[in-house]
């Protein structure tokens, strides 16, 4: 297993391998031009244009600075820096040398990230159009698939096509299918077909199914690309003129079996297989105005909280596969977690706290889709309110002690809700947290806006349906510790399973499908000796050998 | 592998091992008394009311029944027949000793016939009432879920417990976490402890957290169901006084390679992996009014069709795995189709042709979850008409011939739309076929309404997006041949995944839900070592071990 290397997320475009980032007034261009020998891991070389972690980790980081540095880009041109490809999809070698668990992983970032290019285009008014200036096929399709537009050249070799069952058989599992027919809604029938062919799909017939937008002949594609973008820039209500915040290299610690940031610690214990979290509230008050948001930049308590959160969360998944539960805690002073709450509320038309907001949104949904457990635990002294509650919202479970504890002066924990709670933080279901926990009842989230602002102690918080288990001081600590140990003792697996199964009730989206359907297909194809087996079609891939298949249908 | 047995869905009352049916008026009762020694195959005993395929094959039979022939009957009671457990749920050593296409294939039928029970209560308004008497623990759990009201006893050893992940790391893979949440609503921290705990729920907690509807003391339960029971029963709107029609034993002949039916014939070519499934057109005009197609019963062609297809694809399901592609043909009259069709609608008031109607979805439904692939041929002679037209639209691709065959007199094919392709037989999704078909166009399904009853060529068809590609004469051959032998070369996995994932576009339901998420979901489990293993906990339980787990998250 090549991949026992630590990733660090944390990247900055001076440190780019494989993406070009230029700017021309509302206009940004993304290029992508991986380099060859630029992998993540040993063991593969990144032609073509393939990516893997490493590439989209760039990716990522690229997506984030165009939203906070750059608010007066409106919109983002994704194209290839090299000849004569787009991107031919995530790199086969590093695929077939990856673990499982490695590869799934994977996948889930890729998924958050072109999540977070439909996310940019649809909140953050960053309109994204890809051009595909080059044969595009499998995760290089799926990514153009992300963008709100698909430009393509019309010429002899440039096609779009998914062609991972016939060639690899597995899945286009990076939204592809999703995105096919629920996007882009082409004809079930021809989406079989095209996602049967190596070759691909080019010219007018991709227009015609719907598989591009438009496609242009080579000698007007710049010209062309210009045009649209420019077209696509000025819908946007991204203010020309104002300056962007600098996204500062994130600080962390990391020491022995601790991993610290500003307001983000995280404490893991190897022999539970827990990784206890706590998030401290501010401890001052919010600067007074939208400049002064601006004049603290990173160090705006909801966007430094964003930030930690964001980076310990791909920190655990990647780095952590066997801490299968994170327990959660905050701390600090919930009336000035509620100031900043009102800051987010009240700033909501400036371009800068609706990038806060939404990449707070974006963070939290990230918890949903951890293949983890979640505890939350609600103790005196602790801090859930308004948007720190949402972490309690998103967990499993959530106990909160009822009382006082001998020897602890702090009065009887209480949570407190905001504004932000109630439809700044949807779920990928498109819900609310609290709307997804009160299918039962919708009215009940009506009634808890009135009690916004309130302190609702245990009595009052499981009455509220806001908590699952409210023990004493007495029962406290072997409730919790019971509870703990029972979840490491289960089947990683079969919690993975549930957990996806549990969280996400009510409605479906994109999202849920791409995130709770798709992967969970891609996932159990990822694991059958047809695809990874000693002559699977992933593990034969580039010798000239042929896949050889057990034939039986499942 | 025991279970290399032929598999015969048919059976009736009579021949039950398992289950006891009884009649009170408007109120039926069906016990579940399962013979410990009367499995499917051998290696494992029944015990503790816990079940197999085989136990499954006579419920379904006993729903499809309580449909036909009992139109006096409102409500039905669910029970158990044994003193001290009311079911344990699917057989652990049965699953244990299964192949994993087995297991995956036993709870697509399980999970079917759940929805049947729920489609009765729905739309045949014979409403199912559970009635808890003893511990009911895992698939036992999800029977009763599948009911409209889960009536429990209050004793000391009642309970009701999705034991699954903490027993056996795997999941309450028969719908049992999706009516959780979607249909019970139950909270999902609520959910996520309820299915960690071995020992379950019972009593007022049950209730409360909406896990069961009702509870009552021992001593009332008897005196309760038939409240209960009564009350259901009079809200239904089925005739008291009608006779029903009897499900006559469905003749079959299996030849060889050969499966025939009075209208349906399978013939298979194991060479290409292929079964070239036709359907024939009725040979006559339908009854003349209602008496008569309660005359003709089991006769009378669509319900015949029904039947026939219904009891091939869950023969060539379950006993021809290897058979990847469903070719599908049909043959005759497009009048008398139509004439039929005409009758479906007309009639629609009457108890029986609603139940017909309803099977037909049904069994179209059971096409489209089918981990098959599927194409329909349209050709000279064919008849995709109205109800048969729906195979067509049913089918990953649609092939339709442009114009006549040299040598063959008959005209050039064509296809007819009829009032039943316009909302009687929705897919899971909840959309007409048609609908799913033109996501991207809605405005398409109320333009073909206006063409309903015209003959479409294959100009015609291909425009109306009804068919995916029209080859001529001199191309047929070829094309057909070409997409088939392709199919038969990829992986069956990646298509069983790509096909789940392209058919069910738009909008979720329940049922999509439990069919292409829950079931990926258990499917991936059902792969993984933690699960199935050497000391995986499928395979070591009941020996005293404990699964030995691999602890990394995925």
């Amino acid at each position: 297993m090549s991949e026992r290397v630590v990733v660090d997320f944390r990247t900055e475009p001076r440190r780019y391998k494989h993406w070009k980032l230029s700017f021309d007034g509302p206009v940004a261009t993304l290029q992508m031009d991986v380099k060859e020998d630029g992998g993540l891991v040993p063991g593969y070389e990144l032609k073509l244009n393939s990516y893997d972690l490493g590439v989209d980790i760039e990716l990522y980081d690229a997506i984030q600075r165009l939203r906070f540095e750059h608010p007066e880009v409106g919109a983002v041109v994704l194209t290839s820096g090299k000849e004569r490809i787009f991107c031919a999809g995530a790199n086969i070698r590093m695929l077939s040398q990856s673990s499982h668990g490695w590869k799934v992983n994977f996948c889930k970032f890729t998924n958050e990230t072109r999540s977070a290019i439909e996310d940019a285009t649809a909140h953050s008014r960053q309109t994204w159009l890809a051009v595909v200036n080059g044969p595009c096929a499998g995760g290089g399709y799926e990514l153009a698939l992300a963008t709100d537009r698909i430009l393509m050249a019309d010429d002899g070799s440039t096609t779009v096509a998914l062609p991972e069952v016939p060639l690899l058989a597995v899945l286009p599992g990076t939204g592809g299918l999703t995105r096919l027919v629920d996007k882009r809604r082409v004809r079930r029938d021809r989406a079989d077909f095209f996602c049967t062919l190596e070759e691909g799909i080019k010219g007018q017939r991709a227009v015609e199914w719907r598989l591009v937008d438009e496609v242009v002949p080579r000698s007007r594609l710049a010209e062309t690309t210009r045009q649209r973008a420019g077209e696509l820039a000025v819908r946007t209500d991204r203010p020309a003129g104002a300056r962007g915040i600098a996204l500062d290299p994130l600080e962390r610690r990391v020491e022995g079996d601790r991993v610290a940031y500003a307001h983000v610690t995280c404490a893991i214990d190897r022999a539970h297989g827990v990784a206890e979290i706590t998030v401290a509230a501010p401890t001052a008050a919010p600067p007074a105005d939208g400049a002064g948001i601006h004049a603290a930049g990173t160090r705006f308590w909801p966007l430094a909280v964003a930030r930690e959160l964001d980076d310990l969360i791909l920190h655990l998944r990647t780095n952590e596969e066997e801490i299968g539960l994170w327990v959660l805690r905050t701390t600090g002073s919930p009336d000035l977690v509620e100031a900043h709450d009102r800051a987010l509320l009240e700033h909501d038309a400036d371009w800068l706290v609706r990038e806060i907001r939404l990449y707070l949104k974006r963070t939290l949904k990230r918890l949903d889709v951890s293949s983890r457990s979640i505890f939350a635990l609600i103790e005196p002294g602790s801090c859930f309110t308004g948007t720190l509650l949402e972490l309690a919202l998103a967990a499993d479970r959530v106990f909160m002690l009822d009382g006082t504890r001998e020897g602890d002066a702090r009065p009887a924990a209480t949570v407190r809700l905001t504004g932000l709670n109630f439809g700044v933080y949807p779920t990928v279901n498109g819900l609310t947290r609290l709307q997804s926990r009160f299918l039962d009842e919708p009215g009940r989230v009506d009634d808890l806006k009135g009690r916004i602002g309130e302190d609702l102690d245990a009595a009052a918080a499981a009455e509220a349906g806001l908590v699952t288990f409210t023990p004493d001081d007495i029962d406290w600590e072997d409730e919790v510790r019971i509870a703990i140990e029972e979840r490491a003792a289960f089947s990683p697996d079969a919690l993975t399973g549930m957990e996806a199964s549990l969280r996400f009730g009510g409605p479906e989206t994109l999202e849920s499908k791409i995130f709770a359907r798709l992967s969970a297909w891609q996932n159990w194809i990822f694991q059958r000796p047809n695809a990874v087996g000693p002559k699977g079609a992933l593990k034969v891939y580039g010798t000239g050998e042929r896949g050889d298949f057990d034939r039986r249908r499942v």
